[in-house]
């Protein structure tokens, strides 16, 4: 038996740990489960024959070594800043790793250290990111294959609830971290290029600057900047791209609506709030708009915010319930972003049968033999309970396969890597297929920004 | 001959060593200045017999304890962080020590070792921080000696071009760093309390959340809140206060202009621009709009900040000649709000004969015997030329003022300071008034916030 350790097991480990199960007696696997909470990891595991919970403190030295060493294959399923230390072990013991993990500074300075012992550290093979590499570059390889040059990028990821659990105005709910939603484009512009043009958005306008997107079966999107779409240019070999562009997904009039938290300030994570304890929602709401002894809340609100009386924005806000001012903000020198994120959770969190959904949307340009040409490609998938989310399957899933890949190897080229070259994206987004996370490509004709040619 | 160290002779220090040089032969001063640059120090002296101009490198300190040792009081017109090291000389050499600087945490831990050895560190006796202190301290004490509580303090301050050098768009030129204007505002959002509730104005709302303000014979002004209105809430003996609020003054439709910069992401100080030596002011600006292949800079720029085809901030922009295609950034890796300061700065630098101005503006409300009352303070104080400006006759008149009185055991009181005492605050506007530096104070009725009682 090949034995895999999996350290955490939190919301994305279901399917992956499902995987390695369905393939332990075919694949001669035996999987252990490592988490600081063993009931979290018997809970996934059942009472499978071929599966292991133990308890592990990743910050326990001796037992978290113990564990690695007894393995074949380590995967670290922990938040990222976790994952150092398993790594370094992994050098110590002569271990392959997994992660869906963004590439640390740390990380990336073992990746002299692998490749002298010919060990492959796998990073960033989740969705996104993960899933965004693996399908962009299978297409963009194929053009240049073609002879093809590349002339636009964009690249749109959005983690939304599905049609079907879709119920309320905001057109949204949390299937992931609240925080990373609340705090979403902080800390700087987002950059990017455009025909050519580096163009910065700053954080108070970044809302503002959304674009559409149709994808078949499931109608309109819209979505906003990162923070930097600039980040793998190169990794992708898009030095000479003229458009390159990625962004986050979320329905129609969210953006719209979200930018009245960001304008009044209600985002900012970078401060306490006085007394924030014993503020109602409507108190919290009011810190942010001027003193008046007759005007109500309601009033300099949408005065501050220049909001028609017959604005549909305004019946987001009331469906929160932000001008109650009976319901209690309870939390100790909070931020204005975590008491933002208490309010919407009241209104945001998944119900016990709600489904979460990932969508995916690329943008293609090319030139090939002096004509312009395009390609869409888009990836939809859906969770089936609160258990198995669409989340879990697309992070979850390709860390499952590139491990089976790894030990069979089939994944074989040593280092510190993401899942960019055609050894590692061509069996797992074929498998991946089998599991119904499939891309749909279809040419387009390629319009670039001239609204004369559309 | 006492003598006097005035260390850095740069633009705020001309009316302090004028006043000094002239007391000199009354007061039996020697007055010793000394900065890296000899030439700055020479100018300032002239041929004064009293005088004397040296060369001090801050940095080496063999020259600058000996220096130190050799006077009777130091004055440090440095930079702030530069303070320290003179700071813990004078507490080696037993010297007083006076600066227009706001208190840093490494000064305020001198003040044991001051006190033990009866040193006094006189700090924030300039203009803003200084007159300011003063000023209010001295109406706040009045009240309270005739049993009034107060129940508002505003507190507004501005350096501004003079009526007569007032000629353009903005109503504005740069009087001081204009680094410090183009980046006013960030880092946070601005705080303090209306009518016993905390407020908070984030950054991209600053400059549309001001207040008018009317100064007899000078017209109107407009005013944006300061980052901490609170820092000297209980500095000031205001802890019970219901409206506490300081800011900055500006001529009427200033900030609505600003704005624009701020909402385009203009500001911005802590990334670069990509190639931003090789750019034109147009390609600047156009560098924070969308790409488009058809329409213009200027028609992008009204669109997304909805400037309609009559508003007058249009013509602020052309002012400033941001859409000249031909004018080149030529700053390299340059921020956004470096590029802005330079546009600004071919605008907004004061010509040769231009005049600066100081204004001031206090409000203090007040209950005695169960009825409301409120006073009302302004300053204002006009530059002579160049070389003797508003700034540095209202930086450096209470800093020379201190001094002697420092020297005359007129102030007595050891420790690390501001001039909040009745001590310090008293002597010193009574000089100051000699040198047209005058509050013209009258009662006003308390209208509070309620639009009814106007």
């Amino acid at each position: 038996m090949r034995k895999i350790l999996v350290i955490g097991s939190g919301k994305s480990a279901s399917y992956l740990i499902k995987y390695l199960l369905d393939k332990s007696q075919s694949e001669a696997l035996h999987v252990i489960v490592g988490d600081i909470n063993i009931h979290n990891a018997k809970k996934l595991i059942g009472n499978h024959e071929n599966a292991q919970a133990i308890t592990l403190d990743v910050f326990d030295k001796s037992s978290r070594q113990k564990a690695i060493e007894n393995a074949d294959i380590i995967v670290s399923m922990l938040p990222a800043r976790f994952h150092i230390d398993v790594a370094k072990d992994c050098i110590t013991y002569g271990k392959n790793m997994v992660t869906a993990s963004y590439v640390s500074e740390d990380m990336q300075k073992l990746d002299k250290a692998a490749k002298e012992k010919g060990l492959i550290f796998m990073n960033e093979i989740g969705v996104d990111p993960g899933i965004d590499h693996m399908s962009a570059m299978q297409v963009i390889d194929s053009i240049r294959d073609k002879g093809g040059k590349m002339i636009l990028f964009e690249s749109f990821t959005g983690g939304l609830v599905a049609p079907e659990s879709d119920n309320n105005l905001w057109n949204y709910k949390f299937t992931w971290n609240p925080r990373n939603v609340v705090v979403a484009g902080q800390g700087g512009a987002a950059k990017f290029l455009q025909e050519g043009t580096y163009k910065y958005i700053p954080y108070n306008r970044l809302f503002r600057r959304t674009e559409f997107l149709e994808v078949d079966g499931y109608g309109r999107f819209e979505a906003y900047a990162n923070r930097d779409s600039l980040k793998y240019q190169s990794v992708y070999g898009l030095d000479a791209i003229k458009t390159l562009y990625r962004g986050t997904m979320r329905r129609v009039g969210f953006s719209r609506a979200w930018n009245m938290f960001v304008q009044l300030g209600m985002t900012d994570d970078s401060y306490t709030i006085d007394d924030s304890e014993n503020m109602s929602y409507r108190d919290f709401i009011n810190a942010f708009l001027p003193y008046s002894p007759t005007d109500s809340v309601e009033l300099k609100f949408r005065h501050a915010l220049k909001v028609d009386q017959d604005d549909i924005v305004w019946d987001k806000l009331e469906e929160l319930d932000i001008f109650n001012h009976q319901k209690m903000v309870e939390l100790k020198k909070a931020t204005p972003a975590q008491i933002l994120q208490k309010i919407l959770m009241d209104s945001w969190t998944l119900a016990e049968d709600d489904k979460d959904m990932i969508v995916m949307y690329h943008k293609f340009g090319y030139e090939l033999h002096g004509e312009m040409h395009q390609i869409d490609a888009t990836m939809v998938t859906l969770g089936e309970d609160q258990t198995y989310t669409a989340m879990a399957k697309t992070v979850g899933l390709p860390v499952a396969i590139a491990t089976l890949a790894i030990l069979n190897e089939k994944i074989k080229t040593p280092g510190v890597q993401i899942p960019i070259t055609k050894e590692v994206y061509k069996p797992i987004l074929k498998e991946l297929e089998d599991f119904g996370v499939v891309f749909n490509e279809k040419e387009v004709p390629y319009l670039g920004y001239n609204p004369l040619n559309a």
